[in-house]
């Protein structure tokens, strides 16, 4: 992983005077960002720890427009990265040396909404929860649900195939995208899926959490779901992880799916409370559940019922039942601030994204606390138990040198933990360029050869986001080059 | 489409003998068919109508042997057509000239059964509802089930992305499957997918429904659900088509998934009743609705007691509600019978699988009705409402010339039918070699060129399965041509 320090500006040999030009021509001038202060707010997204500036910001509108600049792209052999909202925690939007930013923030508008088929048609820098304000007066919503659903865009929900608290049931971004219209990687503009049943491959699935590797997305057609009668929410503490964790793993065995379930540790309840200062969660506890259960009213009660039985049977302290929408987004305020209330504790934070096999909660978060003391650093638990997917907060001060690496590195351990316990480098944030040579620990050469073949027939020139989600000799240095070597070629810029 | 006489004998070139000691070599002697009588029964897959001898038959037993096998084949330059238990209804499974098929009938091991983490791992030979059977003590349930369910393979499944009754709320296998071993065509062995949040390009969801143009899955893992609670299934007859196909969308639009939704027209309800002789369909009703709902014992009842509402209104003459696993297997016996009672019914019937939206129901069903009377021959209508998944029946006689020809017009007008009606011309059967003529009425040539790069990138030498899932000028004539003359470079045995 390379360090944080700003990248230097690009040193291009380049004369961009035509291709600002061109760019001018296919778009308009207003739609062309050229200047080297505007440029400076797209230097980096949500993983700030990395900047680099593009060389050109582009701004289309429409998919014939996003064909127009990736063609001038692919005629000129200009890399492109493309970014939504910019709030990617993996680095998937930061721009690279001498590159075209394509920003899809001006593409806000929802095309289509099909209450009969259940179904609407957006552009991809529609933000997440507008999906859903569109369409709850009907009753129904969207589901997949990021923390930053308020602020971050459906187009970077399918790059990174984006997750959320309720995904345990609902199922992540890519069940719920039913077609695309993409630009690919030489402007060529192709529909695919729109059915759940579609023959011929499955290029929707694919595409989604591809990491803008293999082209842009420019309409997307997502599935809305009736909005559940009735919701609980449950609020259990504990003495131990380990009955946490037991009561995460007997939920799911006693067949409840709850449409969301969290896990907080000691460290951040603390955290949280003393920013949001809710007093509602134990100060003392070890760790907190919050158990989500919805549906039918009457399924709501027995399934509420069932899982307080489960956590008093595994030495919950009290539990809490919110029933009322009020009362729910109490016990919903704390975790929603949890990152926010991190960032007050502390300086800065490195949030990591691993996924583990359930019943190894208890184990993997035992180790990541082992950890946590061998670096010195603390690290505060807040994530998705009930799909396993781990997001430890590593607080550090990144105007400390040396800070980011070590960092970094106890970053890099858990992963290779979560790797060791049959688990995944990333649950919905993305490899991005923050992960990329952590991909050997998962996959093999022959793995990682196969997904660049997929790579290099659609993305044939290699422009489309180089460098992001696979290890390169290049990004990953020597350790990786040997593994790598076959990839060389698509990063020949 | 070509026509429906039995092909002649491969008038090969080849000297097959070294093929078959190459063979014998890397498996046993006893795995490798060749005896002209022998091969006779690998001629077709469910799909009766279309036939060809391979030129050798193997039956590998691991991984290992199925990748030995392939590499025979590609250093030899030899196609391969892979079938399960050969039940595919599209001609997946059907030999091409010259060809060598894999059979993974002696891969029936289940080897691996993970109650924690609900997941089972299983050879591709394994039959579809021998999973349920390996996990039913314990609570669980394999949940895509084909019709086939106990004689398909999960390997068959996979290809062909198989649904079944109860796909409506559970999804299709593409839902169900988390990871795969793979041989590619190459003959080298990849690992894809494994949790259900796995990092870079979806490789496990291009791989199923595939149709073994991209390699052959060697241990499948399969996620396993908790067996619901409870379940009652209701059967609503109407007086007119209309009055079921709205009732089907107002259930859903209520916020009910049932596990499954059926219609059976008049014709089909008929046929069963004549040759099963329940008694427990209305012969005199126009359509019959077969609903089931599944969950905890509340839900259950309550969401039957909106279901019964809901077809009331929508005058349902009358509501039956099965509660009990008898009842509810009554009211099944006779969906379950359709099939088989139109085979008694007739010498040959030809099953057509379109998709339509949920919407569109009313209307399709009286065009189809309207292209029977036009064709003269009668069409059932039996189907998967709840997702729109129609399997129109065609009744014919393949004994007399002509016939079967006409017939496969009229299913092609059907499948026409369902794209203009906004929809799919495979639900769960795939197109094998039976319907990629029909694949540019759904897809525009740079969509199928799309395909074909990543057909091409993983399937290099077009050995896996050639001439199946896409149109080609070969076996599409001149209309497809100008659309697939780019795709002739893969066809070049």
């Amino acid at each position: 992983m390379s360090s944080s320090v700003a990248l230097t500006d690009a040193s291009s040999q380049r004369d961009w005077q035509p291709i600002v030009q061109a760019f001018v021509d296919v778009l308009s001038d207003d739609q062309v960002v050229r200047r080297k202060e505007e440029l400076l707010v797209y230097e980096c997204d949500g993983l700030t720890s990395y900047r680099q500036r593009p060389a050109i910001v582009v701004l289309p509108r429409t998919t014939a427009e996003v064909a127009a600049a990736v063609k001038v792209c692919d005629r000129n052999h200009i890399p492109f990265v493309t970014r939504g909202a910019g709030t990617g925690l993996s680095g998937g939007a930061l721009p690279i040396e001498d590159s075209v930013l394509i920003v899809t923030a001006c593409m806000r508008q929802i095309l289509d909404i099909d209450y009969d088929n259940q179904r609407v048609v957006v552009q991809p820098g529609v933000i997440n929860n507008w999906v859903t304000q569109a369409v709850s007066g009907a009753g129904f919503y969207y589901a997949p649900d990021p923390s930053s659903q308020s602020v971050c865009s459906i187009g970077g929900n399918i790059a990174e195939n984006s997750g959320g608290v309720h995904c345990l049931k609902y199922g992540v971004t890519t069940n719920h995208v039913l077609g695309l219209k993409l630009v690919l990687p030489n402007g060529d503009i192709v529909d695919v899926g729109d059915m759940p049943e579609t023959p011929g491959y499955d290029l929707t699935g694919i595409f989604v959490g591809s990491e803008g590797t293999l082209g842009i997305a420019t309409e997307i057609t997502l599935r809305i779901l009736k909005s559940p009668e009735s919701a609980h929410t449950l609020l259990a503490d504990f003495n131990t992880v380990e009955a946490a964790g037991k009561s995460v793993s007997e939920i799911i065995s006693a067949g409840i799916i709850p449409a969301g379930m969290e896990m907080m540790d000691n460290f951040s309840i603390n955290a949280v409370e003393e920013v949001v200062a809710l007093d509602c969660y134990p100060r003392d506890a070890t760790a907190i559940l919050l158990v989500e259960v919805d549906g039918s009213p009457a399924d709501v009660a027995a399934s509420a019922q069932k899982v307080s039985e489960i956590v008093k049977a595994n030495g919950a302290r009290q539990v809490a039942i919110a029933t009322t929408p009020e009362e729910r987004l109490r016990l919903w305020k704390g975790r929603k601030a949890a990152f926010a209330a991190m960032g007050k504790l502390s300086p800065d934070y490195y949030v990591q994204d691993g996924v583990i096999p359930r019943a190894k909660l208890p184990h993997v978060l035992n180790e990541i606390e082992a950890l946590s003391k061998k670096y010195s650093y603390d690290v505060a638990n807040v994530f998705h138990a009930g799909d396993g997917n781990l997001h430890p907060l590593i607080l550090y001060n990144n105007a400390v040198p040396g800070q980011l690496e070590t960092v970094e590195t106890l970053g890099g351990e858990i992963l290779k933990l979560c790797v060791d316990a049959g688990g995944s480098i990333s649950g919905e944030h993305g490899i991005g360029a923050d992960k990329r040579c952590y991909m050997p620990q998962m996959f093999t050469p022959a793995d990682l050869e196969t997904m660049q073949w997929v790579r290099q027939a659609i993305n044939t020139q290699g422009l489309a986001n180089p460098t992001k989600l696979f290890p390169t000799p290049k990004t990953c240095g020597e350790a990786a080059m040997a593994q790598s070597a076959k990839f060389d070629e698509i990063e020949r810029f």
